[in-house]
C-alpha cells in the first residue's frame, strides 16, 4: 500500500500533464526498450497437447526460434537453427537418439540437454564435438502448460514466474486455442489491465446476451487510486498488482456537453436504457467481486468473471509486433468428476463460450487497434495519457524497476550460453 | 503567351541537353520534393453518395488519414486517429451527438469542427478538454464531390482550386468509379497532359472501333509550342496550363532509318494503314477541337472528347506510391430532363463507356509502367527528357514556382493546427 | 593437383579453426561480395523454346532486367528499360523494323544491336538519336540454351564459360522445366557439390524406390582430399573444380555416443538395415563412378547419375535472394532416332523422372532451408565449417582469386557501355 501510494504520487504528475513534450525522459524508459519482452524469466511455450511423446513443436518466442522435444518423458529445448549454416532442425527433425537432434541437412548432432555438438555422423570422431554447439533453454511443465526459460542465469523456481492461484493443487484447467495477436506484448498486456477499456465490452456478445450493461471503464474514484491497486510481492520477489472492480465508480451513462450553447447529449449504454443507475449498480454488488491482476513477465488473471473461476491470459512476444496469447480458465474441483467435467463440456460451456469466445476476443481487436501508432508513428513518444491511466504507468514503473533483464536485439544473435541447466522438472 | 515564351525559353535548354548530368539541380527541384502532393489546396476526397447522411467513410489522402462524418445534413472532416492512444475511429465510428466523435476504445470523445477533446465518457470533468485534440479539416461538397482542405492556413473559396468551368451552374456531372493508381500522383497527373503518350491509344478499344487512328502524340510545331501553351491565371491566382491540340504536328506513320545500308522501314497506325494522310488530317480537322488542360493542385481537364462535354481527372495522392482517380464527365443541359438523361443512361453511353471505359483507363498501365524506375531507380534523376517533354517540364517549373505548398513527411506527424475553420459549406 | 594441395592447406586451418572470430578476414573475402554472381560471363537466360521466331522473352539475371528477341533468326539482349522515362519495353514489345524495339508509351525506337537510340515516332529528326541508349548484351545460342553476356569487355568464346561436355557434338540434351529457388545462387550451388549433402537423399524418393541407401556424406578420407578434387585448367583458363566420389569414404551407418555412462546409439540409413557394410561398398563400386564437378560462372555437372549421362544444373543469380536453376540432361546419342528419343520419352523417364523429380528436387528444400541465415541472421560471419567443408571452401578460394569480376549494386544503375559486340552467334 506505500509502495502503490508512492507509485501513484510519482506517476500521477506524469500522466496530468495535458502537454508532455514529446522526448522527455520518462520514468519507464525501460520498459520502452522491451519490445521483445523480458529476459530470464519463465514464459509458457506451447500446451502440453502440442508435444506428444517422442515429437517435436517448433515455436518463435521472444524474436528466438526454439525446438521443443518430449522424449522418452523427457521434455528439451534448443535453438532450432543448427549452428553450422543455421537450417532449421524442425524442418525435419531427427531425434535419433535418446537425448540428441541430428541436422537432417549435414548430420550435425547436437546434446539436447546442453546444446553441445555431439557427434557428426559424417565425419566420425570429428574434432568440433564439444566446442561448438546451439542454446539450450530450461524447460518444464505443470498444468497442461509447457514453460521455458528464456535466459542466461540459473533460472529461479517456476512459481516465481506465474500467478500464485495457478499451481494450486486443487485447481483445474481449461484451455482454449492459443491466439496470435497482431500487436505487441505490451499493448496486449495493457490492454488486459486497462481501468478505461471496458466500454467495448458493451457490444461483446456475452454483454447483449446477459442484458447487463457494462461501466464505461472500471475507473478509481479520484484519489482513491492507491487504494484500488494491490502492489503484491511474495517469497519470490516483486510480482505485480492486483486490483479489484467492486470500488470503483460505476458509469452507466456520460454527457456530452454542447458547444456554442447547443444542448447536452447524454449517451447511455445500450442495455442500461430504462434502468436506473442505482437498479444498475446493485445488480453489480450481488455479482461476485472481479479481481484483474498484472504479473510479472506478462501474464493477466481475472477472478470471478463471469462466475467462481480464474482466467489466466498469458501474452507472450513472438517479436516485436505479435504476441500470442494462451488462455487458460481455472476452477477449484472438489471430486475427479468435476475435474473432468470442467476440462470438457462444463469448462466448453461456463468458461469458454462465455468469457473467451464472446468477450475476450474482443479485446484483441482492441489491443492491434494501437499497432500502427506505437509501430510505424512513433506512439510511445505521442500518447497522450489521461487519469485512468494511472494503473498502466503504475505497472509500466513497476516493471522499469523490477523486470530481472530485457530481451534486446543484440541477445539473438549473441553466441549461446554455456550455461547447464537444470530441466526435465515436471509436475 | 509572355509567361509561356519565358518558360520555353528557360525549361528548353534544359530538355535538349543530351546527356544532362544527373545531380544538377533542375529548376523545378521543389516539383521533386512533393512526393506527397501539395499542401495548403482543397482536394477531392469521395463522391457525395460515398457518405450517407449520418455515416461516415474513411480516406487517406496526401498521406494523411481523414474520417469524413455527415451529421444532422453538416459535413466534418477530422483525423482518423485518437489521440490518446492512435486508434482509429473508423474501426467503430460512434457519433453520439450532433458534433462529436467518440473514440470506441477509451471513450474520448472530440469536437468535429475543431477537433478540440470535448469530454470523455469514463473519466467526467476531466482536466485534458480542450487542451489536446485531433486535426480537423476544411470539408465542403459541390457538384457531387466532397472537397477536404489539407493545409494549415485559412482556405481559399473552393474556385481557387478547381477548373473554372467545374463549378458553372448549368453542366451536369456524370461519375466514373473512383480507382486507385499503383503511381505516384506526378506520374500519374504527368501522363494525362502528355502530349507525347497518345501513341498508346492506337491501341484503346474505342479507337479500334472507331477506325480513326490516334496521331503518335500532340507534339508542337518546333518553335511553336509557346503558343501552343495557354498560361492561365484568373482571379484567384495562376492556376495551371492549357493546351489546343488543333495546332500540332499529326503524325500517323514514320520512318525507321535503316542501318548499315539496309532500307528504312515505314510504321503506320494500324488504323491508318491504306488512307492518306490528308484524308485523315481532313477528317481530324472536322471534329470538334480538344483541349487538354492542367491545374493546380492535381486536375487534368480534356474539352471535346469524345463530343461536346468535359472529362475531369483529379488524381489525389493517396501517399508516395498511390493515387486516387476521379474521373468526371460534365456537360451542359439545358433542362431537367437533359440533366437526369446525363447522369444516367446517356452519360453511360456517350461518356463513360467511350472515354473511360474504352479509353482513358488504358493511361493507368502507361501511368504504372514509369513507378519502378522512379521509385526504385533513381528515376527523378535518371529520366532523359525530350522535345515533347517540354509542356511537362513547363508545368514542373511553374509548379515550383506557384505552389502554395508542399506536403512533407514532417507534416505527417507534426502537432494538428488550432485553426478554426469555416467549412460545412454546402453547394 | 599441387594447386589443389595449396588450396587444401590453405584452407584447412580456416576450416579446423573451432572458434572462428566472426569479424576476421577470410580467404574467400571477394566471393562474400558476390550477392549478385559473377560479371564479364556468359550465363544461359531462357530455353530456346521460350523464344519463338518474331517473339520476345523477359528475364531477370544477376539484378538485370533484359530482354530477348528473336527476329528474322537473329538473338538480340536488350535492357528492358527505356532510356527516356523507365517504362519496361516487355509490357507491349513493338518489334516495328528488323532490327529495332519501340518503347509502346512515347515510341522511343532503339537499335537491338547497340542498344543506341535509333529514332523516336513522333519526333522525326530528333537531336537524340545515336546519343543515348539502352544497355545490349552479347547473345548466343547453344544445345538449346540462350546465353546471354554480362559484362562491359568483349566476350570470350562461350566454350571458356560452359563445362567442356556440355558442347560435345554427339551430346543430346533433354530440357526439365527451368526452378526458382528462394535462395541465393551461393547457397544453391555449393549445395551441389557439398560432399556432406547427401544424408538428405536418404529420403528421396529414388533412393527409397531402389532400395539402395545413400552414404551420409561423399567426404575425403582425412589427408586426401587434395587427390579427391581435380583443379581443372583449359585452354580459356582456370575453369572450377571435379571430384569423383568413387574414393571417399562410404557411411551407412554412425554411432551417436551415449552421455554420462548411458549407451551409444548406432544409426543406420534407413534403406542399409540388415545389409553388411561390404555388401554395401561392393554394390556401390559395381556401379559406374559418380564424378561432379563444380564450374565458373555457376555451373553444377554430375557425371554418371543414376547411370551414362550427365547432369547440368545452371544456378543463374535473378536477384540477391533468388536463382533460377536450369536442369539439363545430356547424354551421347549415336544416331538421329537416339537423339530422337532422347530428347523425348526416354530421356523422361530414365533422366528427368529419377534424377531430377524423385531426386535433386531434394536439394532445393536444403538450399531455400539455409537462406534465412544467410539473408537476416549474419550467416556469412557465423556459420561454423568442418572439414567436409573443405571443397566448398577450395571452392570460394579459387572462386576469390579467378573470378573475372563481381556483380555489385552499383553495376545495376551505371551508364551502359558502349561495346559493341559480336553477338547473334547462332550454333
Amino acid at each position: 500500500m506505500e509502495v502503490a501510494n508512492r507509485l501513484v504520487a510519482e506517476t500521477r504528475d506524469q500522466v496530468d500533464q495535458a502537454e508532455a513534450p514529446p522526448r522527455r525522459a520518462r520514468p519507464w524508459q525501460r520498459y520502452l526498450e522491451a519490445d521483445l519482452g523480458l529476459r530470464e524469466y519463465w514464459y509458457p511455450a506451447a500446451h502440453s497437447g502440442e508435444l506428444a511423446e517422442g515429437g517435436t513443436h517448433k515455436v518463435k518466442m521472444l524474436g528466438e526460434e526454439v525446438l521443443l522435444v518430449r522424449k522418452n518423458g523427457k521434455l528439451y529445448a534448443v535453438e532450432d537453427r543448427c549452428a553450422h549454416r543455421g537450417t532449421r532442425f524442425s524442418e525435419r527433425p531427427l531425434v535419433l537418439s535418446e537425448d540428441t537432434i541430428t541436422c537432417w541437412y549435414h548430420t550435425w548432432t547436437f546434446d539436447l540437454e546442453d546444446g553441445d555438438l555431439r557427434c557428426i555422423l559424417n565425419e566420425p570422431g570429428t574434432a568440433l564435438a564439444g566446442r561448438t554447439g546451439v542454446r539450450a533453454y530450461p524447460i518444464t511443465e505443470a498444468k497442461g502448460l509447457i514453460f521455458v526459460y528464456v535466459g542466461d542465469a540459473e533460472p529461479p523456481p517456476l512459481e516465481a514466474d506465474v500467478p500464485a492461484s495457478f499451481l494450486a493443487d486443487d485447481i483445474v484447467m481449461h484451455y482454449a486455442e492459443p491466439n496470435v495477436i497482431r500487436a505487441n506484448w505490451r499493448l496486449a498486456l495493457e490492454n488486459s489491465f486497462d481501468p478505461g477499456h471496458h466500454f467495448i465490452h458493451n457490444w461483446s456478445q456475452y454483454v447483449i446476451e446477459s442484458g447487463f450493461p457494462m461501466t464505461f471503464g472500471y475507473v478509481a474514484k479520484p484519489g482513491e487510486e492507491a487504494g484500488e491497486v494491490k502492489y503484491v510481492v511474495d517469497t519470490t520477489g516483486p510480482k505485480g498488482f492486483s486490483r479489484c472492480t467492486r470500488t470503483t465508480e460505476l458509469i452507466f451513462s456520460a454527457v456530452i456537453p454542447g458547444k456554442d450553447g447547443r444542448p447536452d447529449t447524454t449517451y447511455t449504454a445500450p442495455a442500461a436504457v430504462g434502468r436506473s443507475h442505482q437498479e444498475l449498480v446493485d445488480a453489480f454488488m450481488a455479482m461476485p467481486p472481479i479481481d484483474v491482476g498484472i504479473w510479472l513477465p506478462s501474464c493477466n488473471e481475472t477472478v470471478n468473471f463471469p462466475s467462481d473461476m480464474i482466467t489466466y491470459d498469458w501474452l507472450v512476444p513472438i517479436d516485436e509486433n505479435t504476441t500470442r496469447s494462451f488462455m487458460i480458465g481455472g476452477r477449484v474441483c472438489a471430486t475427479e468428476q468435476e475435474a473432468a467435467d470442467w476440462r470438457g463440456e462444463v469448462g466448453r460451456v461456463e468458461w469458454r463460450e462465455p468469457a473467451v469466445e464472446k468477450f475476450l476476443v474482443d479485446d484483441n481487436a482492441a489491443r492491434e487497434s494501437m499497432q500502427t501508432f506505437y509501430e510505424t508513428e512513433n506512439g510511445w513518444d505521442r500518447e497522450r495519457l489521461y487519469r485512468p491511466d494511472l494503473e498502466i504507468t503504475m505497472f509500466r514503473k513497476f516493471f522499469s524497476e523490477h523486470a530481472r533483464a530485457i530481451q534486446t536485439p543484440d541477445k539473438l544473435v549473441a553466441p549461446r550460453s554455456r550455461r547447464n541447466p537444470t530441466r526435465g522438472r515436471t509436475r
